[in-house]
């Protein structure tokens, strides 16, 4: 018995991507050989990357894994612990995690618990293991699981009666708010319950909707935290194991991030992450002197530079001049590419061209989605021609009512403020203001009344409830499931809450056409909220 | 022991819409005790309708279920077998049939082989059952099974083995080409092998992307079949059961149609029930003197009327005047209302606006992007004034490479042709014209050369392979999963393979914000081909 060190490698693969991941595994390897690391832990699946979807599917991957078992085998004088896919020869696939030496496999872990709810699908894919791995080193007995298996308390007390010491977790768990800091607390406990000792190293990075915070950390079977590494960082940390005190010595912990600094640098990761995945040069967005793109582009420029952002003010007779103002300040503060494009020209030959069908009919939403789509289609004209991505600056809920024209301001392929309701859309720009000695965002863009600009001296409240009520009803309808009578039993008017879930009901099919965006709540719309365009739900009872 | 009547309810319900499916359960269940029938027989989850998705997990559903309970409970001298959520005190969910006689539940059977590939997440909702369901009426045996069940030869075997003579199937099997046939020959031989004889129905209708072709059917223990339900037709269907022969009597034993019959009619039902249950009143399309959206004006005034159809012709500088003359012919022959919108102007006003950002630069697709988006905010404009739905009108192969434009020619809420090949849109127009007396897709329209228009004398097989090619590739890509190196190992130019299998790939994001439209492969681009945008799988290997 001997003390050893713990190389957690808070890794962010490329999905799909296992020669390049492979190389990068092998790379952070040889940083923690450095170190002297006697084992290093990746996270779950890391090999393909989280979620790789139906790529799981595609027969060509035994020959890939087999490959990329060749590659790693090469690594010496370093316990490494992956996850990979593991294909047996019963036509069984599993999510399972390897223990491999010079060369050698130790052990594999098939995954026990697969989630199959939320954003997981995993039954699609996977077989359920049903054995546990234990195995000694360096006088150490150490256990393994996977991700969900750490949830199911049955699991990990069955590993803990083999007399295990410290249990290496392989995790890919998405963020949501608070989820960093829950799953220390939640680990904490759980160890101090079984006596056990928890290396838990999750996934970084953004991958087309999920968050991948990382946060991974070491607590001690007395529920002490002994490393807990920051969020949104791709990174090797070290955990040293103290024989004389069978304990993790207490390391870097890096204290959980405020609720709005969270959120803002997973918005800031995941969108750096996307645009430069898909292998964008750079980003253009329409600037409107609004709040949802003002805070996108503020986003956009601490993810990739201000170097490598476009926007472009759109104003039509209905903009009001402190919008245009507003927007150019913006711009010049960030140091961003500005330009301006009237559309007047362009609403007009619409108007023109589509008055032998309208006649004299009165103006209604049709027009103003003319504005929208017509500067929707600039936008992509001006991405189509330089090759920037169009970052679409909508929230969660506009989205969610339908307060959005599709193919107008919807346009593009990233979508940031997403699962971004307004109300957490104001506080995170005036967090954002509150970190840089400059206010970024015009102070002016923050306290104005919020409006779309499609009609005469239009407002958003003028159609909609206060946000702080419209977020709250959307809240209860979207995350917590409750009925239209459960909402209005809160407190909620009556119409009010009948008219927002109507609306909701009835936009389905304008989100189902929108851009993906990162998720951040328990309740996103995307892959964890699967509800029917075709759809005879009456939301009464 | 005597001779009885099955009534088979090929019933197409509105998902989610639980008061009225029950209220139409009802009425069918009079009308088969019309005729005299001991027993009906409803689809796998009537009560609901399928798939229902994440309605399937609002805590409210427990109520509206009790609800129709309460409702069905009200019919008399009939047993009603029908499919239900049921919620047990324990928090289990099951896809789940009740046999019900006078308001007495006389035995429920929860479903115990759970679909959680290709179109199919049922683990996501359901626990799955463990139990056989056996009850005697008029002297007779019967089992239940729901849907996947009698694909497992284990649970159909364990059921036989209880002495079962006729097993009553309730079921919502998708449609996809040559799946009606497949069934039936299928159970027959699950049948003859058995010694049991089959009654199995079918949920009818278009859901989303799903057609539901119905097409239920009953075998004899010997192989026969005894009624063959014409497919895509909400009807009851009535099979006797002679107890002197101990067989069903061989009663209306409908002909499978041929392909083309089978792909053109379940496309025009699709439509139709997305068109009436999404509450449109009526479509609009744009119609480019094109096969494509020939077609799908075609499949449009099939579905729901010429009276309800409207059609825009668009044309641009680079139109022929024979697309616009085929256009207007095939408008007139199919009496629809037609109009014609020039897009010039507008096409100009874009490209001024534009002019400071491009200045000189050359041409490319930015400028054919921008006819597609005139094109598309036009269509949205007369849809958003007057109301009808705008179908989008690209086809399986142009979706699958990309040369489609986003927010162009792909704006539309349904999008018919979405999983049809172009070498069968070819097929599909010569059907359809064979099956009148005077063709509705001019011929020309059939012979010419396939051009987007976007170019002066563009072919589509300037720029792509010939369609004979390209489908096939597309083919042994997506449906059979091969890998580049497979393909070209079939004997396809490895430089054709490769641009093929990389257009694929980048175009993900522009599939996913493409409308929905109905499956009739066994993989459509829809929830049964889940990609990562963010995607790193080298199609190599």
């Amino acid at each position: 018995m001997k003390s050893f060190k713990i190389a957690l490698a808070q890794f962010s693969p490329h999905v799909g991507n296992i020669e390049i991941n492979v190389q990068r595994m092998i790379e952070q390897t040889n940083e923690a050989k450095k170190q002297h690391a006697d084992i290093i832990v990746f996270p779950e699946l890391s090999m393909i990357g989280y979620p790789a979807e139906d790529l799981l599917l595609r027969p060509s991957l035994t020959k890939r894994s087999e490959l990329a078992f060749k590659q790693l085998s090469k690594v010496k004088d370093i316990v490494m612990v992956f996850g990979f896919v593991n294909q047996t020869e019963d036509g069984q696939r599993y999510n399972s995690a390897a223990v491999m030496k010079d060369g050698q496999i130790l052990g594999i872990y098939n995954k026990q618990n697969l989630p199959n709810y939320s954003v997981f699908d995993e039954k699609r894919y996977f077989s359920e293991g049903h054995q546990h791995l234990v195995f000694e080193y360096l006088g150490h007995k150490f256990g393994v699981l996977i991700c969900e298996d750490t949830w199911s308390l049955k699991t990990v007390q069955q590993l803990s009666q083999l007399n295990v010491e410290t249990v290496l977790v392989l995790n890919s768990s998405p963020y949501e708010v608070g989820k960093p800091q829950h799953r220390v607390i939640t680990m904490s406990e759980l160890a101090k319950q079984l006596n056990i000792n928890l290396v838990y190293v999750n996934q970084v990075g953004g991958q087309d909707d999920l968050i991948f915070d990382g946060t991974s950390f070491v607590v001690n079977q007395d529920g002490s935290i002994a490393l807990q590494a920051p969020s949104y960082k791709e990174m090797v940390f070290f955990a040293e194991y103290d024989v004389t005190q069978k304990a993790f010595k207490i390391g870097e912990v890096t204290p959980a991030l405020d609720t709005m600094a969270e959120i803002y640098q997973g918005l800031v990761m995941a969108t750096r992450d996307y645009i430069n995945r898909s292998g964008f040069p750079g980003v253009i967005l329409g600037l409107s002197g609004g709040i949802d793109s003002a805070l996108t582009l503020a986003i956009a420029v601490d993810a990739i530079g201000p170097e490598k952002v476009q926007a472009v003010m759109m104003p039509y007779t209905y903009t009001a001049q402190i919008s245009v103002e507003d927007a150019a300040e913006q711009a010049k503060n960030l140091g961003v590419v500005f330009g301006i494009a009237e559309i007047n020209n362009i609403v007009n030959s619409f108007m023109q061209t589509l008055f032998p069908f309208f006649g004299n009919s009165p103006a209604d939403t049709t027009e103003e989605n003319l504005q929208a789509r017509s500067r929707g289609t600039l936008l992509m004209g001006l991405s189509n021609k330089f090759g920037n991505l169009v970052l679409s600056t909508g929230n969660k809920s506009e989205l969610a009512v339908g307060y959005c024209t599709l193919y107008g301001d919807m346009v593009g392929g990233y979508a940031v403020l997403k699962d971004v309701y307004k109300t957490i859309v104001f506080e995170l720009a005036k967090y954002r203001n509150s970190i840089s000695e400059t206010p970024v965002i015009p102070e002016r863009v923050i306290t104005r009344p919020p409006s779309a600009e499609l009609r005469p001296d239009q407002k958003d409240q003028d159609s909609l409830p206060a946000y702080e009520v419209l977020d709250a009803i959307l809240y209860a309808y979207i995350e917590e499931d409750l009925s239209q009578d459960d909402i209005i039993a809160k407190g909620f008017e009556k119409d009010v809450v009948e008219k927002v879930i109507q609306l909701v009901d009835r936009n389905e099919y304008k989100r189902r056409q929108g851009a993906i965006g990162p998720r951040i709540t328990s309740r996103a719309f995307s892959r964890e909220r699967r509800y029917p365009i075709v759809n005879g739900w009456k939301p009464g009872v």
